[in-house]
């Protein structure tokens, strides 16, 4: 049967970047694409950022393909990595050779978990004065992604993975996830050491090469990942899987771009690399590699986007990584 | 009168640095010096990271200078702060000429919430899997900051601030945080722009000089300013201001570096950067400003420690900056 895949392009750029990184798809494979609605123009016509066929479509579909949303993205993305069961986002972010980075040698993986921390987001405004928000740290949650840094790093040939976080501080909450992570890397035996993450942020920057594999609870991949990203030269280039039990949801690490949307020159690499991962979250290992080698080639001497320091159009870009496929 | 500082050296490299700082204020001004003992070592011979005479001292001094604490460094520096009633951290990052730097163009300057966020750590383990912390943010202490953030960048000619935030996830808290500085910086006619934390982790390593003075909740701030010390060339440069409405805290942002610690190669600049802020709280800005410009002269073509490339000695660089003043 052929796997059906839920498109979503939301707003902004990823009006093109996706159809870009769909055709991409449909050159590798043979899919199903089930298109659906998301984000502020949604919400203009429907009333609603996230339609509940939309919601529907990505919990049932085998695996989403989703661009950016502007305005209303809390309230598209979180409900999305909830609809796919999501719990650990897998942010690769690594420079290309031939790309102008702050720092070329980066090549990190952050799996960041998706489920709870801040996120779990109970606010209470108390009083006129007082506001509080209670952070959620589960047992549950952090074995889980401990488990699965540890097939993560296995799979991969990695030698372990760093556990960041600010346990000196929420020494409950980030206590209980550190040891839970490490509690699953020992009983695994893997390698792993910890890092507060403010000493992480300080420390990428000198010497990235000293890290490799970085788990993190909720807020801090958030943050952390996107600084790699400015270490890499921007964005642009950083693909991710939210991934769960059964299916996954596949984003650029991106916005909407408003300043360039509708021009044509969007970067579509980030969500081009986030369908590699995609066709190899449905078993198509072959396929990502194909993907994933055109896109660096066409990185390291193919035609660039402004972002990049170039003049071509998403549209030559695409093709060019579809001649190279 | 002469005002008394109390001066507290901490563990490792605070014992070499703090010294250092202390030689430098000696030769400025006339100044009455308290010597009191916390941190590691402190811990271990009296069972108290912060002995209550340390405290009492630093809720009484004029102005306290503080080095480093290892592993006790949050039992240590967090009550520190709220000895000295400290609301906000003031944290200047800046490159200087003729040190490496990763973006030699960074100049920043990070007012950090000093008292609440998840520092404020409710924090309780409800069930054996589940934990949680209380995050807090007032709209008095946001007030406050932001009321300090207009001071500041009116008395330094500066054009206005950025508000740096997630309150696209963390609506409640980081929305009254955000919208209670905007509404200072409104009412004080100060310009006061908005960017999202992961957003500017991600823009400052790109184009550092976009932004100037950030006004951040207390762990944004801490993660926040850490990279940008990884943007200016490690945190051997980091001067702090930990400012109340009374009195002040200062220390470098870096630690007790336990690699180094008792080689007499420690970088004293952070401390002696944090000296002359302190002598600034106390009114003596012309002695603020020489010990400002002897550091920045030595740093372009004096003796460097080995973390800046160098092979001079603690003992050497400071001085150096003693013969600058
Ligand atoms: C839009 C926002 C809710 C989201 C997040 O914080 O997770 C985004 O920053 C991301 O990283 O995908
Ligand atoms: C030691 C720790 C509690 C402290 C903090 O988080 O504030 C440190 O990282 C700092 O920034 O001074």
């Amino acid at each position: 049967e052929v796997p059906e895949i839920a498109v979503i392009e939301g707003d902004g750029i990823g009006r093109e970047v996706v159809p870009a990184a769909v055709e991409v798809l449909d050159a590798v494979g043979d899919y199903a694409f089930a298109e659906a609605e998301a984000g502020d123009a949604t919400l203009d016509e429907t009333g609603e950022a996230l339609p509940a066929e939309t919601y529907e479509l990505a919990a049932s579909a085998d695996a989403t393909l989703f661009g950016a949303a502007g305005e209303s993205a809390a309230d598209v993305i979180l409900p999305l990595r909830e609809a796919v069961g999501s719990f650990v986002n897998v942010r690769p972010a690594r420079a290309y050779p031939g790309v102008d980075a702050l720092r070329p040698e980066t090549d990190l993986v952050f799996l960041r978990e998706n489920t709870e921390g801040v996120y779990a987001g109970h606010e209470d405004r108390l009083t006129d004065d007082v506001s509080t928000l209670t952070r959620v740290v589960t047992e549950t949650a952090s074995r889980r992604l401990g488990e699965f840094a540890c097939e993560y790093v296995g799979e991969r040939g990695k030698d372990g993975f760093t556990v960041a976080h600010k346990a000196n501080v929420m020494r409950e909450t980030d206590g209980l996830f550190r040891d839970t992570v490490l509690a699953e890397a020992e009983a695994a035996g893997v390698d792993a050491d910890t890092v507060l993450m403010d000493a992480f942020a300080t420390r990428v920057c000198l010497d990235p090469e000293q890290f490799d594999v970085i788990v993190c609870p909720n807020l801090a991949g958030d943050v952390l990942s996107d600084l790699a990203a400015g270490l890499v030269g921007g964005l642009g280039l950083l693909p991710s899987a939210n991934v769960g039990p059964e299916r996954g949801l596949f984003e650029p690490v991106h916005g909407t771009a408003p300043d360039i949307a509708g021009e044509g020159v969007a970067n579509p690499s980030a969500t081009i690399l986030s369908a590699a991962m995609l066709v190899e979250s449905l078993g198509d290992d072959d396929a990502g590699a194909q993907i994933r080698s055109a896109v660096e080639s066409v990185l390291s001497d193919g035609p660039r986007t402004p972002d990049l320091g170039g003049e071509a159009t998403t549209r030559e870009v695409t093709d060019a990584v579809l001649a190279r496929l």
